[in-house]
């Protein structure tokens, strides 16, 4: 029975579509936990990453990986604290023997300790600061003390550099004497006698130079650093748009005082994304390793907002309601060109979201994508208006009922259009993020000029 | 007037936001363009890095896009072109002269190379092919010839490697010695004498271990190849969960034909990001440089969706007119709780989309998650059914009314919440993309239940 899960390799762990943690490992593990076989689970996690094990605490359930952590014991090393989600990392770590947490995180990069202890309680940040030596502590504190979300929270503190005026020769002999590298460079910083960064130099040009080669002839194109307050979000953006693989932090003074890597701007990369999906939805920060509780506090206030729009444009059709009892068909047609309405106002919006997102909607083209999103809504609007015209006239009979639905939806969709467009642009002019609060807006505008135009003409001209 | 956009510093053309491409960097640019002066127009480009022209290139007018072009010439280089975005490339293309084209292109890495013709025009890649050097043609060639979104795709052809024997000297001759290594590498690639890669090193690795040390002593850890067929999604997605940075793409006989690094699985990530939120609302592929009749393209069959599923929900509807014509307050009250189901739905599917794509939501969880979807639909439709039946009874007088609508609202957001996570689950078990269609099924559902349950109580109860 067990002999099927001793796995020697890695690769028939995974499942067909690569991933490592199958159905079938999850069993094994979960099996040998409840054996209470510590050999065999740690023979189990040998092939797995950090991350897989931390994919996996996420997807037990509360009262496995209870069981799992106290059977696993000092196996548990900072690496996967790292990786754990912050939805569960404090129930992990509170779940820990206090010897085994400190023996955990003292073998972490100060900008691990620093993204792992950040989100705790004040008790559980004590705890782990405690476990550190006095040197990690003391740095792992300063950066605590830079604002949340800045460049100084990302980087880490370990830096190669040199003076300008080395060699390549100089260079790798520093690189051989120095005890311990960090885990992750790419680049040798090239400072003035003040630790102000000049330059940089690729580790992949420093190996094909000959040794008596200036450093200073072999500095990359389009050097930047970053300010140790600047918000990690414009860290990610140059990253990404400038393909930056390392760059330097500076201090108020322009000193060299840390160095950010790729991989911690994927992170923040990673982690906006993920927001503003969840904020297009209405979802503040959902895991799904949430209880049901966060989950309903995390849900309300999005489905409450949402209530008093739903009102508002209730409100609307109470004023026709003599309208409504006067021809009923109106009522069964009116939810089509809301719902039109709203759908082609999130198209709209979704994209100009994305578009601020990414930096690409700016004052050089906004009124040329407003005007687009005026016309989209008004060629879309024509077609269903169309549509929507037969579809009235066959089902009702009624050819002025199909001529009022038909004008309702292309005024609707145009609404849409310049919605989508206008409430984001706004909010981020203002100062709100567009990924949280534009939804709301645009179908609320949508709903009541759905409402109004259609049973409005219906009024006008039906009665 | 124009001495004021002479920028010298880079810098200095930022805007607050630390963005390159300000309005006023913008109109100086377009103001150049309009008065023909090319030294001026070379000047202002001068310090904005390729990625920034590229966005430049996309949020002017057409009309400018062209002048633009012709008087930039032949400074239009092939890193503009790759940084282009896909909805123009084509256009930029073919206004430029065929000779600056061909020069532009011919400065390429084949795998930029490769990315920026693989979406032309059988014509434009033609033309572009012929331009290259035979030896360049054929590299370019084959890797066309790997299935689209392929590993094969993604990895560029110049590989840094070394046989297992080699010592930190030995590599570090080779490195010298080697006329031109790749701009951009991280690790040197150990094959045995079949050129099956065995590991890599690290360039920090080789830089501080002393000559006589052999590589075979360096490897990282946790290394791993990529299948030249592998999907570039799966790619990406190991970068991201095992904080890679460079990975060897090995071909059917497992030898090493190319090597995939950092910034090429970061695109990936970031195109599928991009085409989930656009997904989720709808939308195709829409970007902001594409022109009207594209996205009305684009938009029109969710539009289209979207109206039959809502004609479907006015046939069920249709089926309670009389209990409407008796009661008009159903037609009022109706669409909140349509609309709460439906907000609800998509907060439930778009954790659900997120999940799957993430890969946290598993066999081993998804039971869980259901049950939590489930407890969650109920706690909020029981607040939201207390909030409404009071609203129901003040508004209309009738503690009947505010009940059916109060159990209807229940009914509605537990049906959401299975449907937000059933309809992605299933979705992607029959291999549907769950962020493209799940929208639709889910706000189907939540609107013809919602309208059901509150006007099939009605007219039970309330007639």
């Amino acid at each position: 029975m067990v002999e099927d899960h001793t796995l020697e390799d890695p690769i028939e762990m995974q499942d067909e579509d690569g991933y490592v943690l199958s159905q079938k490992v999850i069993s094994a593990i979960l099996d040998a936990v409840e054996r209470q076989d510590r050999q065999l689970l740690i023979d189990l996690m040998d092939p797995l990453h950090p991350a897989d094990i931390a994919d996996l605490l996420e997807q037990v359930s509360a009262a496995d990986r209870r069981d799992f952590i106290e059977l696993y014991g000092r196996e548990l090393d900072g690496e996967i604290l790292s990786e754990v989600d912050d939805g569960i990392r404090e129930e992990v770590i509170a779940l820990m023997r206090p010897e085994y947490l400190a023996e955990a995180v003292r073998d972490l990069e100060s900008d691990d300790v620093v993204d792992l202890i950040e989100d705790l309680e004040e008790d559980a940040q004590e705890a782990i600061l405690a476990s550190l030596e006095d040197a990690d502590r003391v740095v792992v504190e300063q950066s605590l003390s830079y604002p949340e979300f800045s460049a100084g929270r990302l980087m880490q503190r370990e830096v190669v550099m040199g003076p300008e005026h080395w060699t390549v020769g100089q260079a790798i002999d520093f690189m051989r004497e120095t005890e311990s590298l960090p885990d992750d460079f790419y680049h040798m910083v090239i400072t003035d006698p003040l630790l102000h960064p000049i330059g940089h130099v690729t580790l992949g040009k420093i190996l094909g130079a000959p040794r008596d080669q200036k450093l200073l002839d072999l500095l990359e194109p389009g050097f930047r650093t970053f300010h140790v307050e600047e918000s990690e979000s414009d860290v990610a953006y140059a990253f990404n748009q400038y393909h930056m693989i390392s760059a330097p932090v500076v201090d108020q003074d322009d000193r060299l005082i840390g160095v950010i890597t790729i991989d911690d701007a994927m992170n923040v990369l990673d982690e906006e994304h993920e927001e503003d999906i969840l904020r297009l939805a209405g979802v503040g920060e959902g895991t799904l390793s949430d209880r049901v509780f966060e989950t309903v506090k995390q849900r309300l206030p999005w489905l409450g907002v949402n209530l008093l729009t739903a009102i508002l444009a209730s409100l609307v059709i109470a004023q026709f309601e003599a309208t409504i009892t006067a021809l009923v068909a109106l009522a069964v047609l009116m939810p089509i060109v809301a719902s039109m309405g709203g759908n082609a106002g999130t198209q709209a919006l979704t994209v100009a979201v994305r578009a601020i997102a990414t930096r690409d909607l700016t004052g050089a083209n906004v009124w040329r994508v407003i005007r687009r999103e005026i016309l989209v809504g008004l060629t879309n609007g024509l077609i269903f208006a169309v549509i929507m015209g037969v579809v009235g006239l066959i089902w009702f009979g009624s050819p002025a009922l199909g001529l009022v639905i038909a004008v309702a939806m292309v005024v609707n969709l145009v609404v849409a259009g310049l919605a989508g467009i206008g409430v984001p642009v706004i909010l981020e002019r203002v100062g709100v993020d567009p990924a949280l609060a534009s939804g709301a807006f645009v179908t609320t505008v949508t709903d009541i000029v759905g409402f109004f135009a259609f049973l409005g003409l219906a009024a006008v001209f039906l009665l």
